[in-house]
């Protein structure tokens, strides 16, 4: 069951929008809580009672033909947009809280389809503890699906970007590379260790690998540290192995530049590094942790050992 | 100048995604603040110092072709996408706080409409201390265009709809009808006046009018209350009366029907509702306030005082 649908009975062009609606809320099931702190009025109103420190704010879209293609089940492209959002909170190392989910589509798209979109957000909200609280529904071009979700998530101490020093050590989770191959539907977002890594105050920075480990790197480092990298230290997925067979593009450069692998890629304190990594391999035996080595002063680039090469920092875009 | 180009040289095909989004933020102006807490990582970090009582939730788009055509100027594009938004906190008696903007749109988009656009965007969010606090660009369908902004406000006490009783006294803002004739790019939101009117206990129930006043009404009383409507009593706008001159459908019904007038539908407490209306004028001298009947115990119908009929409740509809 694809996307689009050429049977104009099993289309939602057979639905006016309170249809649309009514079925779209009825799918996200439980992660969709009662009017009106939910779905039902123009706004959704939500007790102000939380008291951690900081409220976590951000948006995401998935779209038809480039986060996913018209193959692919309604359900997984659900789940992948609930789950890259909270890949940015897990990163920023809050706790998810409540989100708005804005549809715009054509009138080809399938209700099955849309239906299992709807089931797959909320089976992927629910299991994070996220709120769907509201959202729009409009109609957009021919043969279009475009779905944005907006979240807030709350934490004590908030993990950033640009908050890393000279001679702090690099941490990543996971492996990288070949993520196009199923890990960006099947992904879970690094939720419980950012959670945990936003408590601990030795962790300086984090940031989420989404348009490419190179490019999240220089991002994260901002444009007065290096890393001098030992490119063997890389953990290259078997995806990306893969990946080299079939397109003759080496297995590091695809963990390398690659996006969406939705690893946290983070940085601790040089007196307190081995210690962190310990706890973190402790608490978290299921994720593979690396150490990639420790910053220094330089100019936002990442540097390869073995051949003092600037190594390069394409990642993914989208224009142009 | 209008949204599309057909000079690859003009248009955002010609920029990267940092090229955008730094372009945008910096025509958003001082309604983004820098980051931490607005735009420049994967989240904003919002200190969470709001003691009110509510955090109020919604979302709205804005659709080339949809909302507004290829030659409308993009800063009233911008500015309608704000306002829409702003006028569903309005209605929950809210006061703005933060948004986060998603644009999803084709590479022939002009690089002079969009930052027109993020223009109108940062001045009508800054009219009313929205903060633009992160957002998200992506590449849609081509020649496509379209906007999301998810909105976050405050609120001591909230209103909604579906707390009207039988008795209640029905009033609304403003006049009705013929948006299109430019009412739905220049209108301004009714915030001082929500907020006033959240701030009296004497009012029971609140919405704002974007899909037409019969469809608005409908969903304020809920299946188990009828107006009976003195037709006679409705603000009939100058435009629904030049676009009933122009195309043969009585204004009234233009006012009954038109979707996005952007005005506030409210009931009161009948033994207040004069004294509530009274101060509502002192209040607002500038905001005609109509007050149009008495809920009655019924079935969800508008009846006409005049033929008994049911008036009709098509108002706007999406798909299908």
């Amino acid at each position: 069951m694809g996307a689009l649908t050429t049977q104009p009975a099993d289309s939602i062009a057979a639905w006016d929008e309170e249809e649309i609606i009514r079925r779209v809320v009825q799918n996200l099931s439980d992660a969709a809580p009662a009017f009106p702190e939910g779905p039902g009025g123009d706004c959704a109103h939500l007790p102000n009672t939380e008291t951690a420190g900081w409220r976590i704010s951000t948006v995401d879209s998935v779209i038809l033909g480039r986060h996913f293609d018209a193959a692919c089940s309604g359900y997984l492209a659900g789940i992948k947009l609930v789950n890259r959002n909270l890949s940015d909170l897990a990163a920023a190392g809050a706790t998810p809280s409540d989100g708005l989910l804005s549809l715009v589509m054509g009138g080809e798209i399938s209700q099955a389809w849309l239906l299992d979109f709807a089931h797959g957000v909320g089976r992927a909200a629910k299991a994070a503890g996220l709120k769907v609280v509201g959202g729009d529904v409009a109609q957009g071009p021919a043969q279009s699906f475009m779905a944005t979700l907006a979240v807030q998530g709350f934490a004590q101490r908030v993990l950033t970007r640009r908050q890393a020093q000279s001679g702090d050590v690099v941490f990543v989770t996971g492996q990288l590379g070949g993520s196009r191959y199923g890990h960006h539907l099947t992904f879970t977002p690094r939720l419980a260790e950012g959670a945990w890594l936003g408590s601990q105050s030795e962790v300086t920075a984090c940031t989420d690998i989404s348009d490419g480990f190179s490019k999240d790197l220089t991002n994260l480092m901002g444009p007065q540290l290096n890393l001098v990298l030992d490119e063997r230290m890389l953990p290259v997925s078997e995806a990306a192995m893969a990946l080299s067979k079939a397109d003759g593009i080496p297995a590091l450069e695809h963990a390398l530049q690659d996006g969406e692998d939705y690893e946290l890629l983070w940085t601790a304190h040089p007196s307190r590094a081995d210690w962190i990594a310990s706890q973190f391999r402790l608490k978290f035996p299921q994720t593979t942790l690396t150490c990639l080595g420790t910053l220094q002063v330089g100019t936002g680039q990442i540097i390869s050992q073995a051949t003092g090469k600037t190594l390069g920092k394409k990642g993914f875009k989208h224009f142009g």
